[in-house]
């Protein structure tokens, strides 16, 4: 409670330089569309590069407050960004559950332990995020204070679903095969799995808001495999119990809940039922069209091809015209790409994409400021 | 056309003896649905890893005529499917275009050559699939005369999309590197390439179809990895030309068309309105949605997820139901899998699967015959 009081105290509304990102969020007017990238502190950047080496491994970098404050920072000293986005992994909850997460060079995330029984499941503990996710709040209170105001603090967590997919898989997956059998022959199994996830993400999300974060992103990378019937069944549940759950003010804001389910467009309503503030959009989705169906209810973010960072200058600014144009004018559009930056792409190209936003998107509000 | 006359001498529509595949596709009366699975004929079955060892590599199992009918047939000796599908690859067309498609045991598909410059597109030479591609017609019509009329012989084709990814990046891709950056910044070149994929597909098509093809699907199996504005230019706008380029009908009945776009869910009214005659769903797609938003236009076909085949019988038999009861009563479904069965999956699964489609469709049908 001392270090909320605290935070209360270091920013009232009144204190963040640039808000557009939360102000977007709420469908409350910008003056220019705010933009952001998911994974923006990352390997594409040879100032990563160089600390992550500092750092060991991946876990070690996570771990270190000061080391993951300094990559956090990192882009936005490079480009005009409206936001930074906590650097941590998904997978932090089922590391504290004791599955033991690590990082294979190129391989992506591994546990030591996977989950192959209902025992396994009930021996799960409950996490209690100040205590067994402390390093992850000692970041976001650097990582915080460090910005002093500039721009607004995402945190974020992995949906239920998806950091299941991973303690049942061992890992990444492309057909989630065991995943998949509980599903559909020991549902409750699965069920308790969720269950005990969702408990923590709430309590791991809140915790993320008390040390900071001003607004959060609920990854659900993996919702995109499932049938519509278990996508609302085992993922979008649980994740608007998450919403539910989650402290809606913090230092005087409302604190906007973002779902981003890759491969979601076909749900969008279902998702914006949830009471999130905003739906993530995969690049497949048509934002011009997602907003005609949810945007009365919620804002969107996204959208652009990743890929596109591979393109032309050109043709990146005439993508990002062509997705601002579909969105239309007015607000309730944060610009971000369609899914994480790759490691391959030239920073260069990201102040391209950024500077776009912000230029095109003048026109879409008409504002007196 | 000797062969053709032949056909249709050999075949009036009331010969076939089980039509039920193409009712359905025609959204005419059936008393049961039909089933059929992508890649029906394959690896799950001991008899045809038996065949193709004799055979060889896989590309010689695809050109010796007999062998590939023998393994067309195995599956519909083993279980009660209501239509065949010609056993081949769906990149014979880069093939025969001078590519050189080979085969990397676990990899994938792989070509000698691949396309990198505006030359290389520009020096690809059209395909006369009755000359460089004779060895799929004589397979066509082998398959077809030994199926007596049984059931309806399916041929099929990669989209012209789908073949160029592979033409462009070299087999398999998860991202799509180069091929985007055509599409990106090149679209003139892409545009090139797709238009002579397309020619090549129509031919290819009409060539299976006189050689006693009685439907066609048409396999988009990365429309999904598009933006709505590139899928509708680089994918569904060549699907179409196919569609409308298509021999109508043939042997006195009509040539269903079918479109498969994977991770096409959210284009359902745009593949429609190609004049397609059904749209493959994959299995994230809510067939009882579909079928409201493009039912009175085309028949659906689909959509179980692949993973059910791992999971218990009964659990298969209860999603069934869950499949049949939400497309609802009346004709207009061809029961499959959202997408193609895999190596690991025990044939018993599949006959579980086959024969609850049969069973639980029954009362979908108010049929007095």
């Amino acid at each position: 409670m001392e270090s909320l009081a605290t935070s209360l105290k270091q920013s009232a509304p009144s204190e963040l330089k640039n808000d557009r990102l939360l102000r977007a969020l709420l469908r409350q007017p910008v003056e220019i569309t705010p933009v952001w990238l998911m994974r923006q502190a990352g390997r594409y950047l040879p100032e990563y590069r160089a600390t992550r080496a500092k750092a060991g491994d991946f876990m070690s970098l996570c771990r270190n407050a000061d080391l993951a404050c300094q990559v956090t920072l990192q882009p936005l000293e490079r480009f005009d960004l409206d936001a930074a986005i906590l650097f941590s992994d998904i997978l932090t909850i089922p590391d504290a559950m004791g599955l033991g997460l690590y990082f294979e060079e190129g391989e992506g995330p591994r546990f030591r332990k996977t989950l192959t029984t209902e025992r396994d499941v009930e021996a799960l503990p409950a996490t209690d995020s100040r205590r067994d996710l402390d390093y992850v709040m000692t970041a976001v209170r650097t990582i915080y204070s460090a910005l002093g105001g500039t721009v607004p603090l995402i945190g974020f967590s992995g949906s239920p679903w998806t950091l299941a997919t991973y303690m049942v898989e061992g890992g990444s997956s492309r057909e989630f095969i065991k995943v998949k059998q509980w599903l559909y022959d020991q549902p409750e199994v699965l069920h308790l799995l969720l269950d005990k996830l969702t408990l923590s993400v709430i309590d791991y999300l809140n915790a993320q808001i008390e040390a900071g974060a001003q607004a959060v992103q609920i990854f659900d990378t993996w919702g995109g495999v499932l049938t519509d019937v278990a996508y609302r069944e085992f993922s979008l549940a649980y994740m608007e119990r998450i919403v539910k759950g989650l402290t809606p003010k913090a230092r005087g804001r409302e604190v906007p809940v973002i779902l981003f389910t890759k491969g979601g467009g076909q749900w969008l309503e279902a998702m914006a039922d949830t009471g999130c503030t905003a739906i993530g959009l995969d690049w497949t989705t048509n934002i011009g069209n997602a907003r005609h169906r949810v945007g009365q209810d919620v804002a969107l973010q996204g959208n652009m091809d990743p890929a596109l960072l591979r393109a032309s200058p050109a043709s990146i600014d005439q993508e990002v015209q062509r997705i601002l144009a579909d969105y239309g004018s007015g607000s309730g559009h944060v610009f971000n790409l369609g899914h994480g930056i790759t490691p391959d792409i030239n920073p260069d190209q990201v102040r391209v994409f950024v500077d776009a936003v912000h230029k095109h998107s003048e026109k879409c509000h008409h504002l007196v400021s």
